[in-house]
């Protein structure tokens, strides 16, 4: 430890003390509105979760003070509102995930930066700064780091999502170079996220607890918390810690390089990102097979998919979600595959089950994940077949604004009813000023 | 992970369910109330600490609402105090430490214990029997598991210590054992600390975090917060992330074997634990050498002591807590060597110089940690010599309530005045009824 540097650590903290009033490329502010979007959406459509509500309920019961926005739910202090709002946009593992860091960035970033934005009253450019800082300190520090941090124990999201979360709230906060320094090392010394936890309510409260987290590591330094300031070197006590043989490290920072925040992927469908260029294909099929009867489906998937993805005869939702045979045979039907496609009406339908149990998965070791091609025998001897080079959602072949419709709507509509196009516009303008109390006004209740 | 089995979190749960009305031995309810005396003054100690000081502007402007007492300030919600006691607890590094797991277990666990306990409030005897459970919990999970974690980079107070915080805070809660197992898997899925922290503010704000985290963990399970719940087997999810070359394990639990807080260690002197030996060896012969002139003094000690505490000439009261030499020539001086002893006056006191720069540590590698022996030569060519095999404050050589009481007036002196042994004799005597109030009553202003 004795001859760890300092640089990420001084990059970082310049990074965030120049946030405020920093210009950026139109296509940046673009992407940021997009994570905005996806995390109000996938947040929202978590209104009903569990994990969300014993998250809620936990730290509602605290009666904080404060003017944070709490998702459907009335104010709080900033740590709180960020505890339960991260929570809820991670409960449907349906937000964004920066591939190169295998990190759910958005779920803690956006979750730190709306908490304390409302609660200082921020302006739209600040907060979508505070978002793109989050994004890109989390992001260019996981990169690389997050899949062999997954493999050791520990979540992705709880530690580099716990950086974009302190980034956020020390922008807002207005933190000098020095604070934002020390909210780094009192951030990383509270590193936590057991991937063991994955299929619990524990991984959402992951990115609950980042942004808590985070919130509270850029509050503390702003009162003068000293922390140790090289944890988030490459070789700092961090990467120590996590990757105890050496076999990886916290990237060094470097924030002249590209956006990652334009290298992030977007989940179109309500499933397991494994199932999506699979879906791809089954729906770019659903016009030519409606009203045909099939005989025999291939589905020529990555190993990955088949191991992580393959449950041949689904009976729940969640078992839905995992389901390449399933997801084809929504795709097929012309079904676009968002969180309602989940539900147990669904799942039980006699024609989509009939579709489903004649899917016969071919694993093939050249297919990237993100690819997929999808072979229909029909009973009339006919064939039809669909390849997707890259699925919908990764940075090669991003979703559209109309896209992000699609999956918002169903998400948001239970909530909002016909106020939904509404939010959707007002996130998608959100740097247009008075925003953020609009956002406020349509949020706070159910 | 698929044979984990779930031993641990079924003992641990059902030792949490079963606690209320648990009958104790007397023996064991004094060492609980010694906990709670020693805690108590290295809690109040701290008043002027700025890691403490920070923590409490943060949790206090959050605003929350609650009758969990505060140490000197006000009421807050049971999470936002207990982060903050016991953050006090462990600023001065003057707490108790449970050897066989490395770990400063009180500090979270009694912060924990108090803050749920005066929130409900909770009768005396709950709230001992919660301290005892937690302290049980956190030893036995962490025996020879807390040294090789801080080894590979977590802190042992960070990791066991929260799950004494979680037991203590679920005894008084009432978790059933179901939901104490709950209660522990969200807690271990929070697991942070880092060991590259030490020499800052981060280590005591540690404690006081696995202390939040231990009611929040706690408060979840209680709104139905379902969690992993092999993570505390010893192959377990936490383990394996932390002990990633197998070369240690979380302990398997058995609360049918000899109980741990019997073998809690107390530090008597507000230095570095390696130097304790050698101020009782010193102390042994101050009134020999009182009014004679000490030509040289030879300081046999073990190889860490030298090598972690042999600081020959210090400047500061933080570097004489570190120093064989300082602490060597308060012993001799008579000085009890508290918290009074390691100021700025004290350490350019010209007579204590004089003596220190005379001190010539002999590191031996046969010496133990906890034995010294010091070497006296005289100008008139006697010698003088005496030997420690065990320092005070170890399970074998207890503090007697007396040395507690010599510990603990210097601390709490300063805030409580002449209330002083009046707190002491109460919490000494905690088991009667309406020693709760009384305590919040004392310790609610500064």
């Amino acid at each position: 430890m004795s001859n760890t540097d300092t640089r990420n650590a001084l990059e970082a903290g310049r990074f965030v003390g120049s946030a405020i009033g920093r210009n950026y490329p139109s296509e940046i502010l673009d992407a940021a509105k997009m994570c905005l979007v996806d995390w109000c959406g996938v947040a929202l459509g978590a209104r009903n979760e569990e994990a969300q509500a014993a998250v809620r309920k936990v730290a509602m019961n605290w009666g904080t003070n404060g003017d944070a926005q709490v998702l459907l739910g009335g104010k709080a202090a900033p740590a709180a509102a960020a505890m339960i709002n991260g929570t809820m946009a991670h409960c449907l593992d349906y937000d964004d995930t920066h591939v190169g860091s295998t990190t759910h960035v958005s779920g803690p970033t956006v979750a730190s930066a709306l908490a304390v934005g409302t609660h200082i009253g921020a302006s739209e450019a600040d907060i979508l700064s505070a978002i793109i800082t989050g994004f890109e300190v989390a992001a260019r520090l996981g990169n690389g780091a997050g899949q062999p941090a997954n493999l050791r124990g520990f979540h992705a999201t709880g530690i580099f999502g716990a950086f974009g979360a302190t980034a956020a709230a020390s922008v807002l906060y207005k933190l000098d170079e020095a604070r934002a320094r020390n909210a780094f090392g009192a951030v990383a010394t509270q590193t936590g996220g057991l991937s063991a936890s994955f299929g619990t309510m524990s991984k959402p409260f992951h990115a609950g607890k980042a942004a808590l987290n985070g919130v509270l590591s850029a509050e503390l330094a702003g009162e003068g918390f000293i922390a140790k300031e090289d944890l988030m070197e490459t070789d700092g006590g961090l990467s120590e810690a996590i990757f105890q043989d050496g076999g990886a490290a916290l990237a060094p920072l470097d924030f002249n390089d590209e956006w990652e925040i334009t290298r992030n992927t977007f989940k179109p469908y309500a499933a397991c990102l494994l199932t999506h260029a699979l879906i791809d294909a089954a729906r770019s099929l659903s016009d030519q097979v409606k009203g045909k009867e099939i005989a025999k489906i291939e589905a020529v998937v990555s190993e990955p998919a088949v191991k992580l993805a393959g449950k041949p005869n689904p009976q729940t939702p969640l078992e839905g979600k995992f389901s390449l045979a399933y997801c084809a045979a929504l795709g097929l039907s012309g079904y676009e595959a968002t969180e309602e496609d989940f539900c147990d009406e669904r799942i039980a339908d006699p024609h989509l089950r009939d579709i489903l149990l004649k899917v016969e998965p071919k694993p093939t070791a050249e297919m990237a994940q993100t690819a997929a091609r999808i072979v229909v025998e029909l009973t009339d001897g006919s064939r039809l077949d669909a390849d997707i080079p890259l699925a919908l959602g990764n940075p090669d072949n991003p979703m559209s604004w109309d896209d992000m419709w699609r999956k918002f709507e169903p998400l948001v509509e239970p909530t909002l009813g016909d106020r939904t196009r509404e939010l959707y516009d007002l996130l998608r303008n959100f740097e247009e000023p008075g925003s953020l109390d609009k956002f406020v006004s349509m949020v706070a209740t159910r």
